[in-house]
């Protein structure tokens, strides 16, 4: 408890090394965790959450990177959060990706975390949420969270930013990913990047199709925001600027219209449930205990009966 | 109660309109579903359960297409669970995809199921999964089940098949996919598609010194399987039978090592915990209420309170 108390204290005085442990301390979810986390709560909600997200190979890492650059030109301070596995943030990609990203890692201003895949369903949401909220309560004012797009946990987790960004390249393939993995209707802004590639423009089109498509039969629409389609070569910079501008008009967008608190209200439903979901669960196998519960599983695996049955003699009724 | 039972006696009995409305049933998980699956349950077991995973764009539902024209070939009844936004099983592809698999779809003896995306983390794999069952106690004997091959909830999927094939294709951006999306781990074959396209060789090779490195640093290994790595074109069924045999090898060798008995408690383990999480989320929300539950989701997003303080008011201690 005291432990957890006094790294709280240090990261909100702007500790870094305290920082780092305090996440690793939230990571791993115990009692100290949690206490931490009921502190430094109070002192979240200002940052701009923008989840990053497309298929592996669009090089939306690299436009991560990027676009953190731009930020610390205007002095904003940024958190990565990489879920991605595929990601040089994660350790997952090429060497050169690495070499590009380790100016932005020297930064004291930029804070990089990469996410462990967890065992559980929920667990990695629920990790990559603490984390966020950690970056937010000690003043990193944009948190970038890139995920692999694809995907139903990848996709609430880029479904709990403000503002999402679907990242798309030309070429890979015969049709267009973010169509395919079902990625347009969470997209605030979508990115063609590798505009340098033929087919680019082919891409655009097919991405503003299906926008329009969406548009039309949203009507006049409760949402009132048109995903605009910016093409971008994050690999030289080219675009960051206009991806940037966009995801302040869309904050902006989400402030005038209210769709800031509803769309806080959703992340916090979703991460109420999930949370209750973890500790009901953690509450009941502790209760009936390890041996009990292989009990349960033999049971079923040899068919003697069924799941919903074994859950209904478990907890009752 | 009266319904359920009398769908379920049916669809044991081969009637094929009584299948599809208990699948729907059983996608719907109320009272009824469950008590039909209690029923069905100790039918079930007898299936080979192969999970198809990989990227969109590699061509991995037209591979399920062909391996299951191919096993209609030897007479075995194929059960085909498409979990992939991308695939022409769920409607999400392009018309030739379709026309591809009409000439299964009529085919009495395979019996085709597209899963929509669930609300909750939990919900598509427990769908999958009760879908999956229902298949196997009414006699299907291959099941095969598609899944895009990213994202933890999709992996996990795949992980609840006996044999998982992970399907790469060369020429799709820089590198391969599979390894991108950290796919390797969970391969029982692997199968570079699209064959006849520049690169696959080397797609192929590169498939192989991940596989070689995996196996020398698992020494001898408790598992003591190699995953083959098959090149097709699934578009005119080169290398197809090829899957088939690995399939059915990759079988044998579950028998013999014990493993499909191990796999099999492991599978029942994460359905187990994923049922007892949604029963248990369930039974807390319905005991507050709406009104109540609002409440708390207002509170915290005010930042009154925070989710894990939330969560111990809600369930005690």
């Amino acid at each position: 408890m005291e432990a957890g108390s006094l790294l709280v204290t240090k990261a909100l005085d702007g500790n870094r090394y305290a920082l780092a442990r305090l996440i690793s301390l939230v990571e791993d979810n115990g009692t100290d965790a949690r206490s931490a986390l009921a502190t430094l709560y109070p002192h979240t909600g200002q940052a701009h959450i923008v989840g990053v997200t497309g298929a592996p190979g669009t090089g939306k890492s690299t436009l991560v990177n990027e676009i953190a650059k731009a930020l610390r030109a205007q002095d904003t301070r940024v958190g990565i959060v990489a879920v991605d596995p595929s990601s040089p943030f994660t350790g997952g990609a090429m060497l050169g990706d690495r070499v590009r990203m380790r100016d932005l890692a020297s930064d004291p201003d930029v804070f990089i975390r990469s996410m462990a895949t967890r065992g559980s369903l929920g667990g990695l949401a629920r990790a990559t949420s603490d984390v966020v909220k950690v970056l937010d309560a000690v003043g990193f004012a944009f948190i970038l969270v890139e995920t692999v797009g694809a995907g139903q946990s990848e996709v609430s987790i880029a479904r709990t930013a403000h503002t999402t960004v679907v990242v798309e390249a030309p070429g890979m393939g015969d049709e267009v990913q973010a169509l395919k993995a079902g990625l347009m209707e969470i997209a605030d802004i979508l990115v063609v990047n590798k505009a340098d590639r033929p087919g680019a423009a082919r891409t655009a089109q097919a991405l503003e199709l299906v926008i329009n498509q969406n548009a039309a039969r949203q009507q006049a629409g409760e949402n009132g925001w048109q995903p605009p389609i910016l093409q971008t070569i994050a690999l030289n910079g080219t675009g960051v600027p206009e991806v940037l501008a966009a995801t302040a008009a869309h904050r902006e967008h989400l402030y005038a219209s209210g769709l800031w608190a509803s769309r806080e209200r959703t992340r916090v439903e979703m991460e109420l449930f999930n949370v209750l979901q973890e500790e009901l669960l953690d509450r009941v196998l502790t209760q009936i205990g390890e041996e009990q519960t292989q009990a349960w599983v033999a049971r079923i695996a040899a068919r003697e009966v069924d799941v919903y049955t074994a859950v209904r003699a478990i907890i009752g009724e």
